[in-house]
């Protein structure tokens, strides 16, 4: 039997409004996409939410014995200043700015966000496919809803034809948004020089003059609106119906309306079973924005460089301050929050660590099948990282406790607690030793020579090299804490 | 002035056979096309050398303060098996055998790529375009080359008519391959089923039913051919003229002679006006091939795990052998070789370290501008990377002699040295200190803090505890040398 079979995951799906048992079309095929960035920017705050929200889902279905193909897109055209399909194309504008081609800005910034995934443990998807290597399929999707009847072609551009999809379908039906009140609240209410409505949303924009990204099309010359991507890279590598559709809050109107109305056009039926979105992130409070100066980058962060920052957060902590919160609850960044993320994320990464250092007992007062219970009903509810990572809190009190002998373990229930502590926080919450990466074997390795030395001439009476030991180490950022059996140290961050 | 202005570079142009002033068409820009990897296997060393050329080429260009555009082109499809526009699809086959979407295999395999390139340190390219993202500008540059009449369409298919493009122009000019001997030599000379003459080759090529990479076209559901790729891609971001193509010897025929046929056809035109060619590697003096037992990844290098390796080399180590080959001869790999590198790469990092404990003296025996000019000659005469090793290593022999007090420097010449060495090492070869990746800052300051105690220890007569930190540095790959004043100490590898 397989792990999907012992587990009910309920999530939440944004469609229904309600938590909804997880059932894929095609188990144990379970087909996830998930709207990656628009890049010509560096990597934010708002990227490392969606990014860390999916990559835990996608390790737990994994874990769960399912087979993901996992499609994260790759926005480089299409994407205009204002959703109302107007302003320049994002990408583009950088470009000049920078006189450089487009795609040199989209490369430059794609690997940038290659490398804050890296830095945030979060795993590749299967596909990363780009809006602009798929024209032919936006092309070909275009003319599908334009044979349906629910688009037309104007001036060169094709829009989507928002009041006839409506009269059929539910144009709404996800953001919860009424027609009636986006059409009375638009700017120019009404027939506009190329659209039927104002509501109405371009399929194939037509490209001015100046306008470097542009292809040949029936319609002439020009480029894909921001939301065919989706609903034609989703049709090509995950089928006309998938499991799961992925996104931050705010990508819910109009991208996502707009995806489903474009699929269900197309085809007649919806193409996704699951939507699901993060919640947004805000800044000691306020929502984050460039001209409110709090706009923060990843970079900054893990650097301290930005100016409403006391100190440098290292990647463990941001993604461990992310899953303290339920996915679909607001998250606040500040000093104050981040500083007890990391103190909480040394401690749990202690407990991991101090099981090594255990000696097992005759007998047992951990409920070892309990916690297992626990920490598989927090992730089924949701994905529950914040109860997860209670439960491991309690674990780690735990473990301290048979530390210094004041509690005590069998040899076999530490060996399961050792593999269900890893499986949960390194495989299936995607945190890192410090060993591995932000400091490297070698040196840990050193750390404890050093150590072992300071011991040995400390016994000696050399407590002057012993102290120097202890004090350049502290220069190093390593914090030496004396025990009665030894020492322990860990990274000041 | 700028440097470019000031050096003259020349580079052996394959297409005259003779190395040549090197003289952009739009100074300061210059358009470099190199062609990258088809993605259906993991790195190997006939990928890395070059990766390793280019990026040489690419460093010293922008040094010369050239903008350089680089594109290095991704192939994920319509890469056949067989040169002859037979065979499977090698990325289709590899998705077949392994049960996934093709484009899950092009996601795995780029990945790895990319790992393996960050770890040679090679720079990114400006733009890394994939061949499927560009079937629109395939398409449109396969019609012109119809409406020119130097193509057909057979039975859905669109062949390059050789025999008519070299009435009017001359196919072979790169490779030195006369067309007579290629039709004689076919294995099916003359008319096959469906080419006019068994040299002509596919820009567009008909899909069979099981064929899952297709694209809609005006001759039917189809894919591109491997030639037209490079041509198309080349000219959609560097125009229709531009500076230098880069590739394998291994590619010139039939894959760029097949591009100058496509470019000329379609423009009346030559494209490129350097063709530059990296030659191949053996090992231990054999070809390398799958079924010869003699194929080494990257991977397999970095680990020790093929059984031709004694141990395993480190990226630096394979990108020190190989910038120590001119890229125009062949290079042959080797336990001895490689060996030999290692040890090279650590007597010239050993003397960049060095230089920061010579004392400077009142006069100077370093003739540091004619170093300098060296240095800038080897480069200048077609990337002469052996030569400026030569001269690094002279100058490596004069910094060991300043620092044992054999020879003096001033200080400002020490200055001098130290950044021109910097720049030629780290810059232009694009060589790292271990220091900056493979051991890391804070463990070369561990190492420094115990050598010093050792110091301290032995001063103290002891010797027990000072052999000891030896002993147990050695065993992390530590040596330590005692010298008069001091110690040294480097990583074995």
């Amino acid at each position: 039997m397989s792990k999907y079979q012992e587990n009910q995951l309920f999530i939440y799906n944004t469609l229904n409004r309600k938590k909804e048992l997880f059932q894929p079309l095609n188990p144990p095929h379970v087909g996830l996409y998930v709207c990656g960035p628009t890049v010509y920017g560096d990597t934010h705050l708002g990227h490392a939410r969606p990014a860390v929200t999916f990559d835990l889902l996608f390790r737990y279905l994994k874990h769960l014995g399912y087979k993901v193909r996992y499609v994260r897109n790759i926005t480089d055209v299409g994407h205009l200043e204002s959703d109302a399909d107007e302003g320049e194309d994002k990408i583009l504008k950088k470009a000049r700015l920078e006189h450089v081609e487009p795609m040199e800005v989209v490369q430059y910034y794609l690997n940038r966000y290659h490398e804050s995934m890296k830095a945030l443990n979060i795993l590749s998807p299967s596909i990363e496919p780009l809006a602009s290597g798929h024209i032919i399929e936006q092309q070909a999707m275009a003319e599908e809803i334009l044979s349906k009847g629910y688009a037309y072609e104007s001036n060169g551009s094709v829009y989507f034809d928002v009041l006839k999809y409506n009269r059929k379908y539910h144009y709404g039906k996800l953001s919860g948004r009424v027609l009636e009140d986006l059409i009375s609240n638009a700017q120019s209410p009404g027939r506009t020089d190329e659209k039927k409505n104002s509501v109405d949303f371009a399929l194939w924009k037509k490209a001015g003059p100046s306008h470097i990204m542009r292809w040949p099309s029936k319609w002439g010359e020009g480029f894909p609106g921001w939301h065919l991507e989706c609903s034609a890279m989703s049709r090509k590598y995950l089928g006309m119906q998938f499991d799961i559709h992925g996104g931050g809050m705010d990508l819910m109107f109009p991208h996502h309306e707009c995806e489903i109305a474009q699929s269900v056009a197309a085809s007649g039926s919806d193409a996704v079973r699951y939507w699901m979105h993060n919640n947004m992130v805000t800044i000691n409070g306020q929502k984050m924005g460039k001209s409110l100066g709090n706009f923060v980058t990843l970079e900054e962060l893990f650097t301290g460089s930005h100016k409403l920052l006391d100190k440098s957060y290292s990647p463990g902590t941001i993604k461990f301050f992310i899953l303290q919160a339920h996915y679909g609850s607001t998250l606040d960044f500040s000093n104050e929050a981040l500083g007890a993320a990391e103190k909480g994320l040394v401690r749990l990464m202690g407990a991991v660590k101090a099981l090594d250092r255990i000696e097992p007992g005759a007998a047992g007062s951990f409920n070892i099948l309990e916690f297992e219970k626990k920490a598989y009903r927090a992730m089924n509810d949701d994905l529950g990282s914040p109860v997860l990572i209670a439960h491991l809190f309690d674990t780690a009190r735990f473990i301290n406790s048979a530390l210094s002998g004041k509690d005590s373990v069998t040899a076999a229930d530490l060996d399961k607690l050792r593999s269900l502590l890893r499986l949960f926080v390194f495989d299936i919450l995607g945190l890192e030793e410090k060993g591995d990466r932000e400091m490297g074997d070698l040196a840990a390795k050193l750390v404890d020579l050093l150590l072992n030395i300071r011991l040995e001439v400390k016994n000696n009476k050399n407590f002057e090299l012993s102290d120097r030991i202890r004090n350049e180490l502290t220069g190093f950022g390593i914090v030496v804490k004396d025990k009665k059996d030894g020492f322990e140290w860990e990274m000041k961050e």
